[in-house]
Order: structure tokens, then C-alpha cells, then sequence
């Protein structure tokens, strides 16, 4: 599935109660997310990490819908077959 | 871009330094990155704020690449036109 097509899925899922929840709480909940996969992330229970990482992209692409950007175009206006610091691939920054 | 796309570029640009890094380390690295994003979403810069959006989930997708998931098949898996919470589109739920 496109990124794009993905974030339009989570907009029909969710954009009236994420609307109505706003910006900040959105991305709280983004943290939050977040800070799940990292504890799943110390254990050894597969699955249950996969579902952190599907909920972190799902609550970006979220956040995405609220603040009104395409995720995969600003992803692609960044991150485009080339490091966008060194313009290598694979990168070669040297930091 | 298709999600497993995006993923299999990062890999392609940073799977050699992500490996280096860790699971540990390149998930600090996504906390970071999150939290430049919620700097920047108190702003009004909207362009610095695409490119933080797209940091996030390339940092999402390396970090993928280095525990080894398919972030696309472990995300439809959860998320796949109806909330995994009610079953419904759009979310019904009432917490």
C-alpha cells in the first residue's frame, strides 16, 4: 500500500475524533506510541512489536492528516534514492 | 511510494550504519527525531515541518529494517479499512 494510500485510510478511520482532539493531543498520543514500541522493543514478543510499529506509523500518519501535509510526499521531498546530507547511496557521512 | 518501498530504501541508503547502531541506539535516535517534530509543530515553519515528519518515519522504517519487520505487512496487518478496536469504519469507539 502507498504511504499515501495509508494515511487516507487512517483519515477515514479517524479524522473526525482526531480533528476534534487536535494537533497536541494527537501528537501526545504519537509519544505515547512511541514509548510502547520502545518497551516491546526490550522484549522478545514479536508480534505484539509488530502492532507498536503499525501504531506509531498509523498515529503519524494521523498526525499528518491534522496538520494537513501528504506524509509521502514530504517523505519523498526529503529521502529520494540519496542520503539528503552526503547525496550518496548508500550514505557516506562521515559523522 | 509503497510503504515496503520507502523501507527497502532506507535500507538501501543506511541498513550498513543502522546495523552498526542497533535496535537500542537507532530507536533513540527515532525519539529524538520525534521529538524535533513536536518542536517545530509549536512553530509556523510548515517546510521544516515536512521534513521532520519525514525524519520520523525514516527513522521508523530503519529502525524496521534492523529488528527485521516488513513495516507495511506488520501495519495492514493492524490497521486494514476498519478500527482493530470496533471493527468499524469510521471508529466508533466511545472511550
Amino acid at each position: 500500500m502507498q504511504i499515501h494510500e495509508f494515511q487516507e485510510m487512517m483519515k477515514q478511520l479517524y479524522f473526525k475524533r482526531d480533528s476534534e482532539r487536535g494537533v497536541n493531543g494527537t501528537f501526545n498520543w504519537l509519544v505515547d506510541e512511541v514509548a510502547e514500541l520502545g518497551e516491546e522493543l526490550k522484549g522478545t514478543d514479536k508480534e505484539a512489536t509488530e502492532k507498536e510499529f503499525a501504531d506509531v506509523i498509523a498515529w503519524l500518519a494521523s498526525l499528518a492528516n491534522i496538520y494537513g501535509i501528504d506524509l509521502e510526499k514530504a517523505s519523498l521531498e526529503k529521502y529520494n534514492d540519496e542520503c539528503p546530507k552526503c547525496d550518496k547511496s548508500p550514505c557516506q557521512c562521515t559523522f
